[in-house]
């Protein structure tokens, strides 16, 4: 497949990936539908007309919408048709927008020039805790060697709901926040800027499909359907105010400071030839938990720390989504188990994905085993958690046996001091 | 202050209260804003044109919404100003609603023929834990009186984020559901029907204001702008997956299949007349949690279940909104201390309110004191939990030393029974 369009064979956003996301420009403030296509966004709004098969046509309005909701909303088939029209528009061998020079300027814009937004209304955000090597490694930490996994851990996706108000996209800064910690165990705690600010390295999935009705199950068997695509996101989580706050009934404040997602979704359609086997599951989960097929992904994902001082990056860890204990299938089976209703552009967070190796440990706590063994950056800088100004960047990307790779882009965050409490 | 319209003296709506609700009805099948009054609607999208005073002026298009969210999204002078405005019309004296045949004929929809909805899109619902006895007595259920509260409760309003596609609006059957439980602790857990489910009696606080940024804190000082009203609101609960699931990220899918919140948005304005002393805070809490002024309300509230099998409801439990130890404002604060933005229609909901005596508690977790005191209907029928087929009402209303009574309508619920998990 080669496009019409140049693009560099690193590009993250060749013909075979082709993303979905929400951007405005200067020249457009309307926020605007596209497709990434190598250093370019191809405006979904502008070509709408475009989208003649025989399911979309009488839907192109979904293309004129400022989010990807309704979108998300119609079903695989869609997506699928929606996928064939844009690859067909983009192949080289296509005159329609190739030789429209006036459709082609209207319908391009740079990445460079854009802004991305969050790609969806997100009606409901839940996390998910879903990597073995994490859950042990935390397990470990806390609870020791015979103790860390709970009893439960292998026998449903554990998750909570989380805050979806506070998801930005890709390049929002965070505040370092104040809350509550325990500095010493019984003593009094203690009110001021979070000590210990970590990231979390996760995929966000996103719902698609009509929106299902109170009471309905959705099982691991048919949730396939159900699952648009994925997106980077870093649950940035404050450590400290974490273990202070949780019992009885799990993270809150810690984790509802900010969200960052990376701005393209790579749908399913694209990241099949990178689907690898499930990761072994024993027990045997229950029947609703179940599903046949492979819905694991070889994503290699790397998180990259800068500190203000230098223009050097460093890459402190280097994952694998293939890591996931739990499918996304499984997630969403978990989700609506006992009757909750989802809406497209729900999402389910895959939780921190670690693998085996230390050096692929998905957040601070863990690489740096909390704070006894420091990272070192390139710069001779040391990290046992996220100092201020420092930006974590979280990338992915899948290769295939012939060397066709697709990426996700970026999901980055800058970490800002904390704004002073004033009494 | 008398209405033209006509109410009995035990309606919970008299021209004193003017809750805010959205509602449908057969001659309007577009979602309208109205304001209890008697037995009847006043249709706000009917009379937006006589919302004209100096603020909502030019604002009047909040009242053609179909969701109370941008009228919520305004500030408090606003909310008095169209109260004054809609007191004055109904007013007795009042000739310009009142001896308008015409428009008094539209104005005008009875209760009995309408539909309510879910008043606002609740961006996102957290659920708080804020009862002294009932985080008591659960306390002293699960880990004996001597470590019934967990260290931060008192430092902090504990919560957590909950589901908010699934917040329905009273009327909306809920369906037990299937999960997995660990009947036999150490042994394998069980798929199946959950056989302990639960109401919490809870009230629902809705935030009004314009939406924050991410990064801004509101203190307990500034939260009382933010509080636009009440309403009821039952947190259905499945006690055996909550106790199997919650370790350890706290309750999820024990909590998302359903809750129940009354239709009716009672507004601080005419709560103010009920405000009572808060409940005295030891330890001091930090100066972000502290306000000065009363923020706690003398709200009489009443669940009553009523087995299928009888006309006959029995009143089960008895409790106050004055338990309340952590105030609305102090969540808010809390919610938002790690700069967590908000966005008008978000709800906060209270967590159980118990009293201190027996039949105050509202959950019948507490009533039946986990099942080995049950509860005797006035049917002779006998209840541990909610059983298929039942029917749970919160009731809430505030009597004033005048006799002046305001309620908040009923919070209804069915429970059907599981819909089977087919392989
Ligand atoms: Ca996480
Ligand atoms: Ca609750
Ligand atoms: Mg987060
Ligand atoms: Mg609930
Ligand atoms: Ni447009």
């Amino acid at each position: 497949m080669k496009s019409f369009i140049e693009y560099s064979p690193d590009s993250d956003f060749p013909i075979e990936n082709l993303p979905f996301g929400v951007f405005t420009s200067a020249q457009n403030h309307e926020k605007h539908i596209g497709v990434a296509i190598g250093d370019l966004i191809l405006d979904l709004h502008v070509i709408a007309h475009l989208f003649d098969g025989p399911l979309l046509k009488s839907k192109q309005n979904v293309f004129k919408e400022q989010k990807l909701n309704e979108f998300m909303g119609l079903t695989r088939p869609y997506w699928v048709e929606a996928r064939n029209t844009i690859q067909k528009l983009l192949d080289a061998t296509n005159p329609t927008l190739q030789n429209d020079s006036a459709l082609r300027q209207r319908a391009f814009v740079k990445q460079s020039e854009a802004q991305m937004h969050v790609p969806a209304e997100i009606g409901d955000y839940t996390d998910f805790y879903s990597s073995l090597h994490h859950a042990t490694n935390v397990g470990i930490m806390f609870r020791g060697k015979d103790n860390a996994l709970f009893p439960n851990w292998k026998h449903l996706p554990v998750g909570y709901h989380g805050r979806s108000s506070s998801i930005v996209v890709s390049g929002t800064p965070i505040h370092r926040p104040y809350g509550q910690t325990l500095p010493v165990e019984d003593a009094d705690p203690h009110f001021g800027p979070s000590r210990l600010m970590d990231f979390e390295l996760e995929m966000a999935a996103f719902v698609g499909g009509p929106p299902t009705q109170l009471g309905e199950r959705i099982t691991a068997k048919e949730a396939g359907d159900r699952i648009f695509g994925f997106a980077l996101m870093n649950d940035w989580s404050a450590r400290d105010i974490q273990k202070w706050e949780y019992i009885p009934l799990g993270p809150f404040t810690a984790k509802n400071l900010g969200t960052t997602i990376s701005p393209w979704i790579v749908t399913i359609e694209a990241l099949r030839p990178y689907i690898v086997e499930n990761f072994p599951q024993d027990p045997t989960p229950f029947s609703y938990l179940r599903h046949d097929d492979n819905f694991n992904f070889d994503i290699k994902l790397e998180v990259d720390i800068k500190s203000e001082k230098s223009a050097v990056s460093t890459t402190v860890c280097r994952s694998n989504y293939r890591y996931m204990y739990w499918t996304a299938k499984q997630q969403l089976a978990q989700q609506t188990v006992t009757g909750c209703n989802i809406r497209p552009g729900d999402v389910l967070g895959s939780g921190t994905i670690s693998g085996e190796a230390s050096d692929s440990y998905g957040s601070m706590l863990e690489l740096a085993w909390k704070g006894t063994k420091p990272i070192r950056l390139l710069t001779g800088e040391e990290r046992k958690f996220i100092q201020d100004g420092d930006t974590v960047t979280l990338r992915g990307y899948c290769v295939d046996d012939d060397g066709v790779r697709i990426g996700f882009g970026k999901c980055e965050g800058k970490l800002l001091p904390a704004i002073p409490f004033e009494e």
